[in-house]
């Protein structure tokens, strides 16, 4: 055996739930300058070259293969930076392009676990910003008796096991650009008969009326799933319309999001739970890539509540949510609280999320031949 | 939030891989006596409550979903006892019914690791009893100086990552019963068109002549899956043949391995890696339940070097393995060497296998209701 392939070093990390993903959180001190690269170090922790991951701490799935490098801010009135990494799953490579809601609910609970925020009543507000993005997300942290609690009884669809309850705030989700690209509260796609509201909060999305395409809202996985290739030409022509793509650009099957919004109605859950029409205010069923989103992204989410502050958008029409908007997705309800300024200008959406510390470890990670490393 | 569902207790572990599976291993101390039972605490800490295990530290597959707990033996001539558990995906159960020789070698490993076996010399013993099937096992840990390594150059088919070489010695894998439940070597099945050596070794198989079924024995996973189906019949009446099963009892698909057993040829593995005729002794396609196994399970590697031991078979009609076996899989070649008595008989087989040491970390693990628990 060569000399350097029997070096590993340690790296401190903490596995936590935020949603429903699995991040793997690093202190920023506890892995910079430990290889020839952070993104070497993480898909050899990781076990990346492998699809099945086998070799390390990855989950082999895009939710549970996410790490996040947290730091203090210096920025005033910040407590957190963050980093989001999308480790490679059979590919060494980090994807460092974009945010991670779940992730980030999941920094608020380690910033408080950890000790570099500390609890303070009976919620504690962790100020973040996310390096990737630029954005600036606040998690509010059940912290009881101004004490961190390693677990609660919060849930979120898509998980059955409880954990603390972390309110995520988007603050200023709309940003620097325009709620509506278009100027429009509803444009109409396909041969005019499609009203959809192209709305820029959180990500770019395109939210098309349910009823007016022949569908309900309240489709279960597997009906949307039928439903969907009929539906995906129109992303492309949302795309073009929002000044995301040109008619000569390749297809981009990741933006906008796409989704179809209709009334509340009875349903019932993909785990086979009956929803009430008078538990949510709007029924809607989120496209990913190609397939049905399971639940619904927090990005779309933010998307959704903030269409729903647009009088004549595809949300509003079933809902004036001025306060709350409770969201039924195919897994079950989700709720997003509504911040509007003396205008009426959405200054804020905030999420009700669940994470749990899941485990603190010290990783083993092989050295690659040539980089410095520390003899265990 | 109610008290009872705010406590965690904290759980240290240590995550290995050992050849193609990863299990976390736990060190009998520190588990026992933590919960109401150790299989309610380790179906918390693994989260199987959720298919995704997405709350607690399983990797949602059966080669993901594994635990050990280890403990030191005091039985003479035995380092270390050890009990796996198969822990449930979306299932809260542990299944304790069977051994795992990758988790064997995993916990060969973590001896060495953990300070349980000290090393001595370049290759350091750790003789195991696993108290599940009351198996002899040991595992032969590379020490290079009489040193813990953590990572060598030892490669597996299946994971591309290496690791330390871990030899797996089967001791007397026969054990109290006959290597050839028929007292024959080969049988006929089908309308007698189907020969095949019913052994006992490692676990009961049936290891079909690949030609006289029309196969070649280096068929591509694809081309296995589309002629398992024609094979799976055979299955039942080898399970009866051996004693295993009556006619009237249902069918049970796990019991005995079932497979084919071919000459050595070229073949391109399913990663796309060309091997040589010469580059091994026979080749193998095994099948697991219903569909094809990606590579060989360890017990039915003992299995086949067990038949080739025996005059007559369908493995020892294309090698007359005396010291040393090379099967080949789907994956590539995998080897094992047989240690033979002066008598003939088989005292023991050894698998070349590789482990490493991923991660040592506390798991956080929600107490249940009225389970006694300690505060974080």
């Amino acid at each position: 055996m060569r000399t350097q392939e029997n070096r590993t070093i340690s790296v401190p990390a903490t596995l936590v739930r935020g949603g429903t993903s699995k991040c793997w959180l690093f202190d920023v001190a506890d892995i910079h300058g430990r290889g020839a690269s952070l993104g070497a170090v993480l898909v050899a922790a990781f076990g990346s070259r492998d699809r099945s991951q086998i070799d390390g701490v990855g989950g082999a799935t895009p939710t549970t293969s996410k790490a996040a490098i947290v730091a203090h801010s210096y920025e005033p009135g910040v407590d957190i930076d963050y980093t989001f990494g999308q480790v490679g799953v059979g590919v060494e490579r980090v994807e460092w392009g974009s945010n991670c809601g779940n992730c980030a609910t999941a920094v608020g609970l380690y910033a408080v676990h950890s000790g570099l925020v500390r609890p303070r009543g009976d919620h504690t507000r962790v100020r973040m910003r996310n390096t990737n993005s630029g954005s600036r997300i606040d998690a509010v942290v059940a912290t009881p008796g101004s004490a961190f609690v390693p677990t609660g009884d919060a849930v979120v669809p898509g998980v059955a096991l409880p954990g603390v309850a972390v309110g995520l705030e988007f603050i200023e989700p709309v940003g620097s650009g325009a709620l509506l690209p278009t100027a429009r509260a509803v444009e109409c796609l396909g041969h005019g008969e499609a009203p959809v509201t192209l709305v820029d909060a959180g990500a770019p999305a395109a939210l098309l009326d349910a009823p007016s395409v022949g569908l309900s809202g309240v489709e279960s996985v597997t009906e949307f799933a039928q439903r969907l290739p009929g539906l995906l030409p129109l992303r492309r022509e949302a795309a073009i319309r929002m000044g995301l793509s040109t008619p000569d650009q390749p297809i981009d099957h990741a933006v906008p999001k796409l989704g179809v919004v209709g009334p509340a109605r009875d349903y019932t859950t993909t785990a086979g739970t009956r929803v009430d029409a008078d538990e949510y205010d709007v029924s809607v069923r989120m496209a990913s890539m190609h397939a049905p989103h399971p639940v619904i992204g927090l990005t779309s989410m933010v998307a959704v509540a903030a269409a729903a502050t647009v009088p004549g958008s595809t949300v509003h029409r079933y809902t004036a949510a001025t306060g709350r908007i409770r969201i039924g997705t195919a897994a079950g309800v989700v709720s997003a609280a509504l911040d509007l300024d003396q205008a009426g200008r959405l200054a804020g959406i905030t999420l009700n999320r669940s994470a749990r510390v899941i485990a603190r470890a010290d990783i083993f990670v092989p050295a690659a031949r040539g980089e410095p490393a520390v003899a265990r």
